[in-house]
């Protein structure tokens, strides 16, 4: 599996048996209360019960476990603050090998514990793009460790696509599946195993209006980048890639935008309704169910739950 | 089944099968974040996910399906303003008749808002417990509704001991169940399914410091009446009953309590790593595991978490 191809369905299937004995198959629940609020009969497949909180794990775990013998021993290497941080450290751990993670040095000490705490050794960079990749430069040139890109990666895709394999086997003859989308390594993933698995099974991609890259992308026909994006879905804020673009392009039918009113009522309703914790990024899909009732009403509808790492203390809805 | 005896093997066999169609089976999940921290093997039975967010559903519907047809034409009655009343409510509705509920007049607008959503009707009475007995005494007279006692009840008993019987049902080998204990319905009730199914699990009581009256009863030999509990547990306030208190006095090993400090801590680390909403009374057991943790160490333990009904916008470790 080169890095930068389309994953092909056996590649799915492969990260699938690959990853399968290191992440969680996640539970799939349905919630009467959200049904009847969003008039859909909605499946969420809960990745935040996915190791490290997220359905990067897998992705993650698949990239890791990819690699060669003589790779591995070199370690693998990122930059990130978020879900992907945390996820590369865990994977490389599995396999007793280092994952050197690139953040800047004003993260949140949050973050920086948590990938410290699943054993990455963190390199600090300025806060800036510039020095972010010339770090990562550095130490893999230093190291010989392999870059895990966050979304950009064959091996990242088919990992994520798995979520929604796992969807499919369980829940028959879904009208739609719908993922948030932030690189769109989600996304992509979610769209290929849908035409894969179930091609008569629409997919969505769900986005805050205050980060709508990837929704004009799709509708312009270039990559556009995300610039000042403005969204409390901090998982969502990055643009799409050069691989995950023209598959969202050919295998999705359409990117629905948000607003942030909406994205904090839907996460409030999961947490109060379905009794789970979601973080914002994760709620954004049931909220363009709220907010485009019109193409979902009657519908069967699967939504991946991206994740639920979210700060309790600091909660949308308590001034 | 008579309202005031001790339920058989038969009676709860018989309740699992009658409320089958009406309940959640709901799922058991594990969390290795949450065995690292506390050192023990848990398997949480999650109660949360109940159909009105908490185990109380089980019991009602027993109570309410088990009435003859006569007795189901006139209603039911209760007095509560927690999980019982919206458990009650539901299940009356399920079988097309009424529930009147009583409620003190100052009862907080969002509970007595749930009750009405699911279309009990509300009697209010001055917040006494003499006022309330009486305005119940009379609805009950005046509508020949039949009394559903909140836990000192049979049929709510074997309802609340389903929850038991399916974890013993998908989980081998148990050392040890717990769960919390206010009135005693839900102990009682996971006492005697675990000495019917699986005579060799121990059973422990988990229960705040603050509200300790179901440890001196158990440990005095009689009840001792709960007065002016305080804790954040707002469902483990009241005392056992004349029925509860000698089944768990037969059937439970000991009663464990634990510091208010200690059910904040056990309800967020529940939520930051377990991904799961669960209210200050359904973290109980999980305080007591880690609290006790010399009991429970290296142990196989499953744990009922009652019941997942919180104000989110009010959240003890918020200030």
């Amino acid at each position: 599996m080169e890095s930068k191809q389309i994953p092909s369905l056996e590649d799915i299937q492969k990260a699938a048996k690959r990853i399968g004995r290191y992440i969680h198959r996640t539970p799939i629940i349905t919630c009467s209360s959200l049904n009847d609020i969003s008039g859909t009969d909605i499946y969420f497949k809960c990745e935040n019960f996915q190791k490290v909180g997220a359905f990067k794990f897998r992705g993650a775990t698949n990239a890791v476990l990819s690699l060669s013998e003589n790779e591995l021993a070199k370690g693998v290497a990122t930059h990130s603050s978020g879900n992907h941080a945390q996820a590369l450290a865990l994977a490389a751990r599995n396999r007793d090998t280092k994952a050197y993670i690139v953040m800047p040095k004003n993260a949140p000490s949050v973050k920086i514990d948590a990938v410290k705490g699943y054993g990455g050794e963190i390199i600090f960079c300025e806060p800036t793009l510039q020095a972010r990749e010339e770090t990562l430069d550095k130490i893999v040139k230093k190291t010989g460790a392999t870059f895990i890109h966050p979304y950009n990666d064959t091996r990242i895709i088919a990992g994520q696509a798995t979520a929604a394999m796992e969807l499919i086997e369980e829940i028959d003859g879904l009208d739609i599946i719908m993922a948030p989308v932030g690189g769109g390594g989600l996304l992509s993933g979610t769209s290929l195993a849908t035409a894969y698995f179930s091609s008569g099974t629409k997919v969505f991609g769900a986005e805050p209006a205050g980060a709508d890259d990837a929704c004009r992308s799709l509708h312009s026909g270039e990559i556009v980048p995300s610039i000042n994006p403005k969204t409390i879905a901090d998982g969502l804020l990055t643009s799409l890639g050069s691989l995950t673009y023209p598959i969202i392009k050919k295998y999705v039918s359409d990117i629905l935008t948000v607003s942030e009113e909406n994205i904090i009522l839907a996460m409030k309703l999961i947490w109060e309704r379905g009794k789970i914790i979601v973080e914002p990024s994760g709620a954004v899909p049931f909220a363009v169910a709220l907010q485009h009732q019109d193409k979902f009403a009657g519908k069967k509808v699967g939504i991946i739950i991206s994740g639920g790492n979210v700060d309790i203390k600091n909660l949308p809805w308590i001034k």
